[in-house]
């Protein structure tokens, strides 16, 4: 394993290319996510061309998750029936070769969504996705952020991303001011976004599931998955220079990622 | 049973009186929706000029249906404390005569909710609302749409509607780019709307709650089913054109359900 | 106990200053909120500058309310695992001395809530914050209201939140057109704030969240309670002067929540 693993050089052209297919594809995203973002991360799957369907019980998110075209599983409000319901999702995933994301949200002094997360990374996540405390934790060098806040840099996280998406196979996303999105071999840093996006509630959640919508849309999952960070980033700094608090900022963030064309993410993204 | 039921004329300004009478009821609307779509819902019947109470759980959602003005019962997450719930609020709504709204979302291919939404149309619903491609399977004659997203037309599904409503007694009512609303007997199709509405999460299920809201307000179900469809599309097709894209349409649309007046809806109403 | 509490003067340089001080401290606030209601609820308390964490199902709720700087218990959905989880919350949060909020909602005629209500009242809540027939219920002289919609007014309450103040030991804040808050010596009318928060959901509900944000930022739960008050309602003014309709009001309410300066809090508010 390398101690740094290279920067990786990817051609803004595909970002746009990978955002017309997944439009053009219109994903079905089965979502099982926490009670708080549901309604917001529909709206932000709408909004940016893909559809959303949030099968989360059991006997029926097994059945849809074979279906579905990509599957979010995020940890952030896992009641027993939804614990059972990921699992019915996530051996039907696996069975189908959907691709699903884990968000192992608020993982570290909260027992019960730290060991379903960790059952579930060792499951074969395609992404796994989080703020810099999360990683740490699931890579086993961290003790978790502050509720949902990460108290970590993404940097402080780099090393542990690397581990962490070797270990599992999963490319690995790691989210702040500046993002990292990792395969262990390859790595992707992409710029821009808005601090608002903390500001709002669902901000890294519905990240998740953007993440889920352009993997079927690339057949390599980190050219998915920064493309879509590079689109919400891109949406949300339109956003922000579009609102005067919070408030205005979320249905301009939705405009955003609905009005975003492939030409103008190529013009303005910004990866190292 | 007439193979096409024949168009039945109704004055707009009717739809404008049902519409007085149901902000002069303020009905309290029981919703027993989808965890998606909660907050909008509400937000939608508050807009509106209703009441909304979600009153959801065993041990409460029926004393509350014998209270409630009307009562919706959506399929969309039918988790199985809440079909629980939703048992014991039909049944009281049937003891109570409060009429009650099902609206059969995502049906098909999906076991649990499939089989709830025979049990439910079985029990003399006063309306059912739904997709062409959730009245197909409710009549017996689909397979199911892609998700929460129709994959028939609503002329499709006209023959399938007026069959439903003669063997349930429910109003029946298919929503798309045209409404069709139906009795078996009678059918009156409502124009404009705004396909924005299909950008946002829970533009239909909402209008399953408008449609509960207005029950209260005429004695004829038809009537105050094509009210409140009239309502909603033409608060719709005012919200599209204030906004720039889903996240600006949202707020525009609340706002133009509660600004919207009785003498502007009968003015911009088309019915056929 | 005194027929009527004499009225307590309050310099408006101290709710700026415990303005500041909650913004300083950025508390995490844990939610056990309803359904409806949680996002809208997340949004109001990170527009403050508050943090959320919606940590609400049995097996963590209790680990967290030991660590969160103040909890919410909100009862307007309470399925039966989030009645264990509010158990299991309110008795850490005693035994960690962290301060919590309690919030009746629709209290009277639901047997389940109004059963809760009356246990979590005995269990030396720190806040109760209600509408005026929610209050007459937890104090033994009321029937109830109209789901979540008090019948009754403020003023016919006023008595029955000082004697419910006098027998839990819990500030009792009593929300109206003007809201009342007292520990049943000291009583604050707080004015202002707009009807529009009637007309969106969870305008009552959050103002708990708000309430309980606010604690830590004042040795005395009165004067915090008031500072979260006339805050609120500050933000309210604002954002009605900025709006059509409920639809623009919720984006304008959270861009005020974050926008409203404690110099701007000091000028407007109105006590008495």
């Amino acid at each position: 394993m390398p101690a740094i693993a290279p920067s990786y050089f990817l051609d803004p052209g595909v970002l746009a290319e990978t955002l017309d297919s997944m439009r053009a594809g219109a994903p079905l995203v089965q979502c099982l996510t926490n009670a708080v973002v549901t309604n917001f991360t529909a709206n932000v799957l709408l909004a940016a061309g893909a559809s959303a369907a949030m099968v989360d019980f059991p006997g029926e998110s097994g059945d849809f998750a074979a279906l579905a075209s990509s599957v979010l599983v995020n940890l952030g409000t896992p009641g027993s029936e939804q614990r059972a319901s990921m699992r019915e999702a996530v051996a039907a995933a696996t069975a189908a070769h959907t691709p699903w994301v884990l968000d192992p949200v608020a993982i570290g002094a909260l027992r019960i969504r730290t060991s379903l997360a960790h059952e579930f990374a060792a499951a074969s996540p395609t992404v796994i996705r989080g703020n810099p405390s999360e990683i740490l934790v699931l890579a086993g060098s961290g003790g978790g952020g502050r509720g949902v806040e990460s108290t970590d840099s993404v940097t402080a996280a780099a090393h542990a991303a690397r581990q962490l998406a070797l270990r599992t196979g999963a490319v690995v996303a790691v989210s702040g001011p500046t993002d990292l999105i990792t395969d262990g071999r390859r790595s992707v840093h992409v710029h821009g976004g808005s601090p608002m996006l903390t500001r709002i509630t669902g901000g890294g959640c519905a990240l998740g599931a953007i993440c889920a919508a352009f993997l079927p849309a690339h057949p390599d999952p980190l050219v998915a998955t920064v493309s879509a960070h590079a689109f919400y980033s891109a949406a949300a700094t339109r956003a922000e220079a579009m609102s005067l608090g919070p408030g205005s900022f979320a249905p301009a963030f939705l405009d955003a990622l609905h009005l975003l064309s492939p030409e103008q993410l190529r013009a303005t993204a910004v990866l190292s």
